[in-house]
């Protein structure tokens, strides 16, 4: 590297790492040590390598650039100031209230794809967006920061895997092995060869340098351009907080501004103006081209029996026939989510994700940074195991649809593992969420059609057994609505059911009705948002409600009601499972969880 | 090995196979064939390495199994009945309600440690109870059963770093590479140096077999027992439904009974009678003794200020001084948990399980298998990471106590990926579990202490920023409890508060109180189970409750209060975090999220 490339590619470091010490100072708290110790990888990235439009984000040819290590976020705007796309008054707003220069990244910002901060996201995410441009066909990168830390977490592993056997070679890990944790040494410190040896075991190329040498460094970068076949991970020996000695390599110093900021910019040669030039992609990308028509809907005739899980299955292979930009990811349960059909029939836009859920929910995410409409599914009870990531996609805003098969103890045999009974709590609780419950197959296929447009994280609930079919092909099931599926004048009470115990509800309303207690029923499809006008109405004219869900007592449909009319004050019973089911037939779960057409009548008789 | 040995380990594995494909076609459901695969490999543990004293499933000494792939369960069961601890009627109700012999297994069963079921977690926990034996320096010997299909959980990897890292000699894991998962097949076939290849990076000691092949089996057993400062993972190349041409090594025969069970016991020779009699652990193991005194809770004096997370750390000290059987794990963030100080008084008693929180929660619930008190502490926000681990740890029923430090908006300028908002929803929907907010350190420490002696799982929610001290030093809290904070026969409405909204609600009565409108304030600092007495009574008597706390509207404080006063129907109102914070003060996010003093007295005003 020429002396003067060298020259140049210190001061901008010094300069990032001057930012850093500022914008911490300036919020009064923030991580200016985790900054420092990646400034020169960052530096020679957005000197030589990165190829990003800052004035057209949307760029498709743009590359990707996470920081998984989303509290070196000072480092990540200083960057952007050395860019001149934010200026210094924005950048010492760092952590203000109304500043888009959060304590962690987030999509705020237009040229962040996802808010990182939970540490071991990143990464995953980065494996869905270079998932994405193989899809595409472009030649963009796929450029990760990660922590050293977070190499512990799990996730990390389920993306070396994925992104290792597909040989996801436009994806470039670059580690910033500064061997310190929040509260002290890492489990390898700066043992780069423990992390080379487990990269390496998962197929991917491992490069070990300096992470302070800015020749390394370039050199590094270029390597990974230039391999095939292969995603390449950096190991980039680093000290945290590198040119200061107050925090130098130093225990103690992690996630607080410096003591004595102005003697720390002074030791890094004082404030500098350099600027970097970020080159543009080459050529005009050619963004992805699909076509869009409407999805024939399957259709099934009232009165058959069938699942909602088989008629989301289908509904999903009919969009995504109708629709070149819908992809389907399965945590390998595809037989069962019956995501099966899609991947059959659009083998290139299906991604089996196999038992990593975790990664399963980060790809979607990654692909709907680029655009891509995508559904994931697996069974309820395992959506579970990427709660984190759901949670962030919320704080991502991102516009991902999960798909959960298997809720409730209606699921039978298989026992209390495999049941979905925590799945509305979770997802209700997630921001801007959508939840969907359907009962029969054509709502189940119309609410799949309808997800393809619901901005945010979405969420269909499915169930494993044959339920009747009691609505007519081709109506439609609005988010945030409901269905009055018995009412009267007369009625002393409304049954509130989604799901599996709609069916129940219509049965116990017929029982009511034979013994002289007629009921409505509200069929409430849409557990958040809620059809709160319907609600209000039965809460206001039979001033009784019963709610009868197949999940938990916690957080699911009861607790959507009670909210929903509270400032009301109806009477409310809730039904819904308290007890730890074992094996039975459905049948016989339904009976014991008392959520069975026997238990919503008797509960009706009681509180009557 | 001797042709007498063969013949007996050949005849005893047909046995278990013969006997799973039986009690699935009993059941008419469940996993045969990923019974058949791994039957040689459990006749030769069961008859030549495993030490278990059935007839005391308590017996300190005994070695531990489990079965990481629950699916299996016709095995585990088969193996049951060739030890005689259950007969041939009992098998044959497998999946039937009632019957203990779930579909997967779960501690209703003596001889289990943990339910599982979800993949990827039988390992992690049989790291815990691996690390339970170093602490009790007791030579029993855990031995974990996993399929090939759940390697690809992040879970795993967690696990074999821990485990590597600190040098389990103690566990063996056993890896039945069927190369068939449910849908299909493996990512890595019957490659099973993919898998050596990634735990040998991990520092494991890995042995690659025949899995049907008895010498071989035996061999590896012996050498994983002789194998010191590493764990030991086996590799056994199997074929699924080995023994029966219908199922034998094909797609499409996961999860279900055979169809022609009859001619499948055929050909596999008819049933036997083979017994195995396991060998009880030698000697008399000495179980881990320790000392008991009461806790010294640490006083904080009212009107100071400090944070329920600095006097759990306090108390946790305390208890762990007073109880030797306490032990306390971390998230690599125990300077901020406030854990430390317990990992600086007791450094044995503390595990560092750094950033891989599946794994911290999984090592819990192996300690709490071992008789342990185990407290696993990372941010709130981070434990729904682990949200499937601490499912199942209900389901098992496992004891064990976690913190989430940092909840809400209140921890201020790091912004939405570090505050806890879910985690009361997530929480309460857990099986068996009990809730705990505190206010106040001294509160924060009592319920410490108390937790202690709480079964199933508990949580205790705790604050980053100080509070005032409100309640004085030596005041009970019970589990189920409430405080009373503001009362008067004049009141207008009732207050429920937790956590850092008490604060917020004694100021906005005493607002309320200057403006003419007395108000009632509750501290519901049980959030589940919740003081229902209290709470009826305050909506009988008001009838007009206002509830409000720094998490999402969904399925936390506001929901646990309407739930419990739902029959009687008063009017509530519920102020919770409805918007997506960015950065700001503490006390601009709690005025930004509308919960704050101002916010309370507002919502009182409008219900009125």
């Amino acid at each position: 590297m020429p002396e003067r490339d060298l020259q140049y590619l210190t001061e901008l470091a010094a300069q990032l790492r001057v930012d850093s010490v500022r914008a911490a100072a300036a919020a009064g708290s923030g991580h200016p040590t985790s900054s420092m110790s990646a400034a020169d990888l960052m530096a020679v990235l957005f000197s030589c390598h990165l190829r990003y439009d800052f004035e057209h984000p949307d760029n498709p040819g743009n590359d990707h650039l996470i920081f998984s290590k989303g509290h070196a976020s000072p480092l990540l705007y200083s960057l952007y100031k050395a860019a001149k796309v934010i200026d210094d008054d924005e950048l010492l707003s760092f952590r203000r209230r109304g500043s888009l220069l959060e304590g962690h990244p987030t999509p705020r910002l237009p040229w962040v794809d996802v808010a990182t901060g939970s540490l071991g996201q990143g990464l995953p995410v980065g494996v869905g967006v270079a998932m994405a441009g193989r899809l595409e066909r472009l030649p963009y990168r796929v450029w990760v920061l990660c922590g050293d830390s977070e190499l512990a977490e799990g996730s990390i592993w389920e993306a070396a895997e994925h992104a290792g056997t597909e040989g996801l070679a436009n994806l470039t890990v670059i580690v910033d092995v500064n061997r310190l944790g929040q509260r002290g040494p890492t489990r390898h410190g700066w043992d780069t060869g423990a992390y080379a040896r487990r990269f390496g075991a998962f197929g991917w190329h491992t490069i070990e340098i300096d992470g302070h040498d800015p020749g390394q460094i370039d050199f590094a970068l270029a390597d990974a351009g230039n391999t095939r076949r292969r995603p390449t991970v950096i190991l980039a020996k680093t000290r945290k907080g590198e040119g200061v000695v107050e925090v130098e390599n130093r225990e103690g110093a992690h996630g607080k501004a410096l003591k004595d900021p102005d003697k720390a910019v002074d030791e890094l040669g004082g404030p500098r103006s350099v600027r970097v030039d970020v080159q543009r992609p080459e050529g005009e990308a050619e963004p992805y081209h699909f076509d869009t028509s409407p999805a024939a809907v399957p259709e099934y005739q009232v009165g058959e029996r069938a699942a909602t899980r088989t008629a989301f299955g289908a509904a999903l292979a009919a969009l995504g026939a109708a629709r070149g930009d819908v992809v389907a990811l399965d945590g390998e349960v595809a037989d069962s989510t019956k995501t099966q059909e899609f991947a059959e029939a659009f083998p290139e836009r299906f991604f089996e994700m196999y038992i990593a859920e975790q990664q399963l929910v980060a790809a979607a995410v990654g692909l709907a940074v680029r655009g891509w409409i995508p559904y994931a599914a697996t069974f309820a009870a395992f959506l579970t195991r990427a709660h984190d990531f759901i949670r962030m996609a919320g704080v991502s805003q991102a516009s991902i649809r999960l798909v959960g098969s298997h809720a409730g103890v209606s699921i039978g045999e298989d026992g209390p593992s495999q049941m979905g009974l925590e799945d509305l709590a979770m997802m209700r609780s997630v921001y801007g969420s959508t939840v969907l419950y359907p009962c029969d197959a054509n709502q189940a296929a119309a609410l799949t059609v309808e997800m393809a447009e619901v901005s945010g994280v979405s969420y269909l609930r499915t169930t494993r057994g044959d339920t009747p079919v009691i609505y007519p092909p081709g109506e439609r099931f609005p988010v945030g609505g409901s269905r009055v599926l018995r009412r009267s004048d007369e009625d002393r009470a409304t049954i509130v059911a989604a799901g599996i115990t709609v069916h129940e509800a219509l049965a116990a309303a017929d029982e009511l009705k034979d013994a002289g207690v007629p009921v409505g029923v509200i069929d409430l499809y849409s557990v958040k948002p809620v059809d709160a006008a319907v609600l209000v109405e039965a809460a206001t004219t039979t001033g009784n409600l019963i709610t009868v869900e197949d999940h938990r007592l916690e957080g699911g449909l009861g607790d959507a009601v009670l909210d929903a009319v509270s400032e009301l004050g109806p009477r409310v019973v809730k039904l819904a499972v308290t007890g730890l089911p074992g094996s039975a037939t459905p049948e016989e779960q339904l009976a014991d969880a008392r959520i069975d057409r026997h238990a919503i009548a008797a509960a009706v008789k009681r509180l009557l």
